[in-house]
């Protein structure tokens, strides 16, 4: 539901990455890529904040990978949460990208700890989730989705090389990743009955580099928003990826992490404003995305 | 190589699970199960560092369920890992319940947080992955465990009752959870046949609920360590176990958490000490599984 608004108010679909990396920050932030674990995590936190800071006017939503925080420990995982914060601050969406998934109470605990809204100690609008536990470990999230009005994105066709050892092994003649569609089809109805809303709060994570698949997923689950990586650095083009909307524009969402937090490092314009290549990505891929 | 050494050494394949709970907490530790998370993280840690203190002695293995530290955000990372630094300066290996997983530069930032040794942000021994996105998304989490002689637990067959939804899935007539066998045991290869040792450090989550299938899985992956969830509150009993073990006794870790941890709850004897409560219910489940 804050996803159409963020959506329409921006006018596309551009989801910036925030997947900072010691060795690919501008050295004016951090000099020494091998700093302790506490410089390194200030500096993430600098980075991220400014490329908040640089795309927030353009962009709805932004995703920051939870792994290359926690490679920093408790002193990433506190930049982290200052980074979410900051991005809701600023009016941004933010969906953490954290695959998290587990049985019971267990995944109670996750859906507690990032999808409970303002109770939530992370300050995320929406969560990554796997589902190779089953179906029975998603409920929790559902739940409290609908609770808080918050969102989950769960992992149904992944864009690297190897997703079917998994994601293309069949039960009942179903693929998995159609089963897990099916699914959150199922799951979204309730709640788009009752709010008369096109999408429900109940999203999947399908690849941009396998856009046959893309287009059946899509038709599979119409009341699911699709958030769509391997854009950009993993070769998914914006040309195989017109079925993932709907004619209003909505429906999907697509990450680019690299190809605009490192976009400086690709720029040919010497000077110190690391920004200026930042936003000239973002523009470029709103635009190759024809909005 | 370091589990085989802590199994011989106790006589046991207890794996006492860290999973503090607010309103399971004695009321000593956390007067209100509502207070703000840096209070009740303070709780957790002196929580699980006196089950530390009690079981130390008595098994070879911990491990702390991730998705409750994290649900206090920040406060509980930096709890987590002061535990997990507390149980290894104990002499406690710890496996981190987390079930990481994604794909490559993001696995690795995930590899590189829990499996790096003494190198690492969280000090842990070994983690739980999960294999959803598939063989190649394993592949830097095997890297790192060479290098650094840490270990994994691949998620194979889950305790819960939906568990079918995506492990029973078959490709190329074979179930996604032998593939995951097929592929753990093929992994470990070219360390074991290097060091000799029977079992790899890669390892495989089995449920206790699911007796049959850990039979066979067993079978299907003899160079597998097999961490075993679901013993106690999920119903798994010790009988239905004895196929997890070679005849020396090796070759298998059985979990229980709130069977141990919160075992004072069901304690009749009145009086201050919670801790014995919890030191009998470790000796019993050891005497239990007939060790």
């Amino acid at each position: 539901m804050r996803l159409t608004e963020a959506v329409k108010r921006t006018g596309n679909s551009v989801c910036v990455g925030l997947d900072p990396r010691a060795e690919s920050l501008p050295r004016e932030l951090l000099a020494d890529p091998k700093a302790c674990f506490k410089t390194i995590a200030d500096a993430y936190e600098k980075f991220a904040c400014r490329i908040i800071d640089v795309v927030a006017d353009l962009v709805p939503i932004v995703k920051p990978q939870a792994a290359f925080f926690e490679a920093l420990g408790p002193a990433g995982c506190l930049a982290l949460c200052n980074v979410n914060r900051y991005a809701q601050e600023r009016g941004l969406l933010v969906v953490l990208d954290a695959k998290r998934g587990d049985i019971g109470s267990t995944a109670e605990a996750y859906a507690e700890a990032y999808l409970t809204g303002f109770a939530s100690a992370w300050h995320c609008d929406a969560l990554t989730v796997n589902p190779f536990l089953g179906d029975d470990t998603l409920e929790p999230f559902v739940q409290s989705c609908g609770r808080f009005g918050t969102g989950i994105f769960v992992l149904a066709k992944t864009s690297n090389p190897g997703s079917g050892f998994v994601q293309q092994a069949r039960l009942d003649g179903e693929e998995v990743s159609t089963r897990i569609a099916r699914w959150i089809e199922a799951s979204n109805h309730p709640s788009i009955i009752e709010t008369g809303a096109k999408y429900g709060s109940i999203g999947a994570v399908v690849g941009a580099t396998y856009p046959a698949q893309l287009e059946t997923l899509r038709r599979q689950m119409p009341s699911a928003w699709l958030l769509i990586p391997g854009y950009g650095a993993q070769g998914g083009k914006a040309s195989d990826l017109r079925a993932a909307w709907d004619d209003n524009g909505l429906g999907a969402i697509v990450n680019n992490s690299r190809g605009i937090i490192f976009a400086y490092q690709k720029s040919t314009v010497t000077g110190h404003d690391w920004t200026a290549p930042v936003r000239a990505a973002t523009l470029a891929m709103i635009a190759d995305l024809g909005m």
